[in-house]
């Protein structure tokens, strides 16, 4: 009884003492809030490695029971013993079972690596976090994609390009000495979703990254990651042999080149013996690149690949290209130059193509590199942080937009040639398979600048694991892991939706790129007057007193015949284009008949007012919620909810005010009138706009 | 009993529950770990006041009892007939006191202002924290300085200037609509040591802080802090006119330019009913200012002294000053500049001084300014963020240096005559008084980059209250609060000799402005080759084969003439200089002999050496203390102290090789060599060094 009474005064004690903001998101997904005690020995571990210790502290942290829990490999002789189908796992997979190991009924979670093992510990927590039991379990699961890599987009100086959510997570400072704490939160949550590389620094690459300094701090974070799974890349400036090396040329032929790269390479495996490799931005938005000396993107991969090939790395190398000296439609541009060069990469080199063909727009359609490479391994990149999709403010669940680019079909090999699988590998048998996303972390206390922002990181995660999952299922999983599984229903309902209503509000019917110059916040049609044409939006959008629409197909920039032939018809006819990407593809008549029954002009308007409806239902379902979310974080997205309701006003007003400017045509019957001229619209600045170094 | 059982459940989830960085530092030295409960009636407020509700909620928050505790403002019928000593609090100090209220024993917080009662109600639970008891309890204070002010060196797009804990905590993109729950925090760790006002932006203004949409966002701050007794002010850029009011000119003594910042101030007035009003920095190191139409800094103060009139508002106009044009000492220019103008001052500008003349030296003698301008209220401006000390991986505390410069006699009116007395206001009957500190603030989650980092804004807040307050004194506290009473005396003692050892290891003897171009971190005393000649380092050291030193005497540029007659003696004789400030003002010769019977070399590498001592036995003595100190807060500090002892070796063997390379001499018996040559020195690069934005 004296000891009960000490327990409740130290309850107390620690009450007090905790942080005043144990709600502010910074445990993620990660809460383990079952309320289930277990004995201290109740979790095994046999075996002594690095990511068996953190395995079975994570079970540990997580309080699940009751016990005992095995962790074991399969080599393992009492699990040898069991005869489980294990070889099918590979070295990431995991099985979870009651087993009898020995003499004991146990819950073993096994598989043919640590990490295995790894992954199945955050299997287990996942499963009970979401209301499972330890009765009679049996769970197993082997991702589908072998690097499953975050790109972060942070500059040296702390400054994330499109960083939505505070300066890089990296404190390139105080490393290699300081080992944050945060580093292996950081490490925790991508090992808890599958994640498995993570690229430190941005495409647009200094050479500073490169020097003995810098690998130093990387090889720190490496050491960090290493129990985790997860292997760490670097962006590589192709000049670096000029800047760094003293020399006169960073042609990739030139063979003082290769061996500085190579001596380099070894460099940096010296102190990060498991480094993973590097990405590459070459010959795109003025980077240095092969391309400067008459060689093609695969001479600038392959001599890279030669340098990482002696210790088991790779090349990522990104197909993100155009040239402000090509008058080709940009959408064609990157198909242009790498289709050519199907079947010339080494093989410890993948194609990194971004989701769609122009710059992570609110939707595009699948990008034609998809299933036009056969002989050469493509890893998809999808972006996670919010560039034109509202920053961290809006919030936009993007599990739907990546299983639609996931589950679209290439039609490469015939009917149900998805993206998934030339991912995958499943449709070329490709050894090597990737998917990227550009992160959006950044050191703000809930990691992602808001608390549904997290569902993208997570979402990506699960989905790089296995693309065929569901973005509800995956919702599902993300609401009740990190509110409630009380709160799942309406908080999915909210999630489900609100990427379209984005694309409605922003970009209806297939536009894309209307967003205003440089830091893409808020709306910019009326742009016109930039160096470059494919930097304005008047370039995609293409309005017209007539019609609207960019004509991608024979009468046109005839970019529709980059798909193949089965794809190619469908979009080449606006009949058989699906409406969501009809703009995209085609200019339209103002007075055309949409499937709806009203004409393209009222149908785009009634598209916008659909995205604000959208916004102002979730405000009221998340108003609903009050009672049952914690409420710091449920203020702070009401806050946000309210922030971008009132800029899809602004979106559809300033699209609407424009569109009438140019097509004169009257406000359809019962639509609400912007509330400012376009002038008004057109003097909106927003001089210190995040996530936009100058 | 089951209830019992449930408290020991929920104290199990919570356990689990909270974040996983309990001891992170965010929560400062705010801990309240006082084990004491306190029934939920006991804490009483008489009257409803924002500044009251948030008095009592933080001593609920801290859980002191046993109650009850009373917060009544003087006026209260029961309090006034206590007859207590009241009327000296004046509006800001406080009296608690344990006494007969009605006809019940309390204890009484009083003050003549709730902003008093809020001050009471921290200093109460600063008792409490450090051992006190509510026994007999008999506290009162009443601050000493009116204006107790953060100048925060913000930009507006998060770069911090001099920032090395991350980037600003003003998010300025989300700002007006989310208030971070943190900025309440930020207003509660002032107010718990008395800051009263804090300046949002940098000094290096932009005119977009003056735009509506930055009025708003400062204003949303404003709400946040009001019930904190703290007020906004602005850095304001003085060429905004013409930037964002389309005048052709910024004259101060043109009616438009007038006329415009008159329109300005009511704008900010009209969304913050009590901003403070603005500081600027005029006329130096590129800003615009008065000088460049010809007019004095007291015509530019003047100007808009006469808008912010009306409001109650008062302007503080930095004196830190010099032109490039001007060969004199630079040391001399402001007291050239500003003295003249003594009287010429409108009573609602105030002039801030920083502590020396140079730029926040690790030591500086007393600005000559201070007891030079009797008819002037000047204000000082301390540096918290460690800029010259090593950023913020190095531990110095500088309450010892802020109290050196407080205790400086001037000799103004006769010995006595102290800084500390020329700010308070009491040499000169000053009514506007008023101490300034460049905060060493950001989004780290620990606030200052460190944990000892916090106790120079401690220092800082504590002193502004009482400028006569002990450096020890104020380190005693902060340690009791911040780790534990147990630990005290060891955490003191590192600390009080922590910035001596930095002056020691960095620029012993009254050397100065030794740090590496732009970032200033680092020792870069061979630096020569810059484009203004008191940029370089060599223009301070003056360093050659006789001797090393700045002459400031008659025969150099009798700086010392600037102070009064019987300072200015003693600085001018090396005979009766503190040897401390010798080479700020003397050139010497090497083979001078030292009070120690050495030399002056040989004294030169002895204090080197002492600073890299006293740096290991820092290292010592926190070793010592691992059992005492939680596991994060301890790692990170080992660390940092581990970099400081690395980086402690550098500068004394950095700036050992480079003397020899000048005067030719041997190292003195005993002393080790440097661990490299000077030319390994000399190109060390650190390209993206922390708050030094380009």
């Amino acid at each position: 009884m004296r000891a009960l009474h000490r327990w409740i005064a130290i309850a107390a004690i620690v009450l007090v003492g905790t942080s005043a903001q144990a709600e502010d998101g910074y445990d993620l997904w990660m809460r383990y809030r079952t309320g289930q005690t277990v004995a201290a020995d109740a979790i095994e571990t046999r075996g002594d490695t690095p990511s068996l210790r953190v395995a079975a502290a994570e079970l540990r942290r997580g309080l699940v029971g009751p016990g005992p829990i095995v962790l074991a490999i399969a080599t393992d002789r009492d699990v040898a013993a069991l005869h489980l189908p294990l070889s099918a796992l590979g070295d990431e997979g995991y099985l979870i079972r009651s087993v009898k190991l020995g003499d004991r009924a146990v819950t073993l979670v096994t598989a043919n690596t640590d990490r295995g093992i790894l992954y199945g510990a955050f299997a287990l927590l996942r499963h009970l976090q979401t209301g499972g039991s330890l009765d009679r379990i049996a769970l197993t699961s082997t991702p589908r994609i072998k690097l499953r890599v975050l790109n972060h987009w942070d500059n040296l100086d702390g400054v994330v390009e499109r960083g939505y959510a505070g300066v890089s997570l990296w404190d390139w400072w105080t490393l290699p000495d300081f080992r944050d704490p945060r580093y292996t939160d950081y490490a925790r949550a991508n090992a808890s979703i599958g994640i498995n590389g993570t690229v430190l620094n941005n495409v647009n690459a200094k050479a500073d990254s490169l020097t003995a300094p810098y690998i130093a701090k990387a090889a720190a974070l490496a050491d960090v990651f290493r129990p985790y799974g997860i292997k760490v890349y670097l962006s590589a400036r192709f000049s670096a042999p000029i800047e760094l090396g003293g020399l006169k040329t960073a042609d990739p032929l030139d063979p003082q080149v290769a061996a500085w790269w190579k001596a380099k390479t070894d460099e940096i495996y010296r102190a990060i013996p498991d480094f993973g490799g590097f990405l590459v931005k070459a010959n795109s938005e003025g980077q240095p690149g092969p391309r400067d000396y008459h060689r093609s993107h695969a001479d600038g991969a392959n001599m890279l690949a030669a340098a990482v090939r002696p210790h088991g790395g790779i090349v990522m190398w990104r197909a993100f290209v155009y040239a402000e000296t090509d008058p080709e439609d940009r959408a064609k541009q990157a198909y242009t130059e790498f289709k050519p060069l199907d079947g010339k990469f080494a093989d410890n080199v993948i194609v990194q193509v971004k989701n769609g063909a122009i710059d992570f727009q609110p939707r595009e359609p699948f990008h034609p590199l998809f299933g036009a490479m056969p002989k050469t391994p493509l890893m998809i990149e999808f972006q996670i942080t919010k560039e034109y999709l509202g920053f961290a403010t809006h919030l936009a669940y993007l599990g739907p937009m990546f299983a639609e680019t996931l589950s679209a079909d290439t039609m490469a090999k015939g009917v149900g040639s998805t993206v998934a699988k030339v991912i995958d590998g499943s449709l070329d048998r490709h050894r090597l398979t990737g998917i990227a996303g550009v992160a959006n972390i950044g050191r703000d206390r809930d990691w992602s600048g808001s608390t549904f922002n997290q569902a993208n990181w997570y979402a990506f995660g699960r989905m790089a694991w296995d693309p065929t999952l569901k973005a509800d299922t995956v919702a599902r999983e993300w609401a009740a892991m990190t509110f409630s599984p009380a709160v799942v229903e309406p908080v999915v309902g909210m999630m489900m939706g609100s990427r379209e209503a984005v694309v409605d509000y922003m970009t209806p019917l297939g536009l894309g790129h209307l967003m205003a110059t440089g830091h893409h916040y808020g709306p910019g049609p009326w742009v016109a007057d930039l160096a470059r044409p494919e930097w304005n939006p008047v370039y995609y959008h293409r309005a017209d007193k007539t019609g609207i629409g960019f004509d991608r197909t024979a009468t046109g920039s005839n970019a529709v015949a980059q798909y193949a032939p089965g794809v190619a018809r469908n979009f080449a006819n606006p009949a058989t284009t699906p409406e969501r990407d009809l703009l995209w593809f085609h200019h339209v008549p103002w007075t055309q008949r949409m499937a709806s029954g009203r004409t393209l002009w009222p149908e785009m308007v009634h598209h916008y007012d659909a995205g604000i409806a959208y916004v102002a239902n979730m405000r009221r379902e998340w108003d609903a919620l009050r009672p049952s979310i914690d409420d710091e974080r449920w203020t702070k997205t009401a806050t946000y909810l309210a922030v971008q309701d009132r800029e899809a006003h602004w979106w559809r007003d300033a699209s609407i005010a424009y569109w009438m400017s140019i097509n004169g045509l009257a406000l359809p019957a019962g639509a609400a009138a912007p509330a400012h001229d376009l002038a008004w619209y057109k003097a909106q600045r927003f001089p210190h706009a995040p996530g936009n170094p100058q």
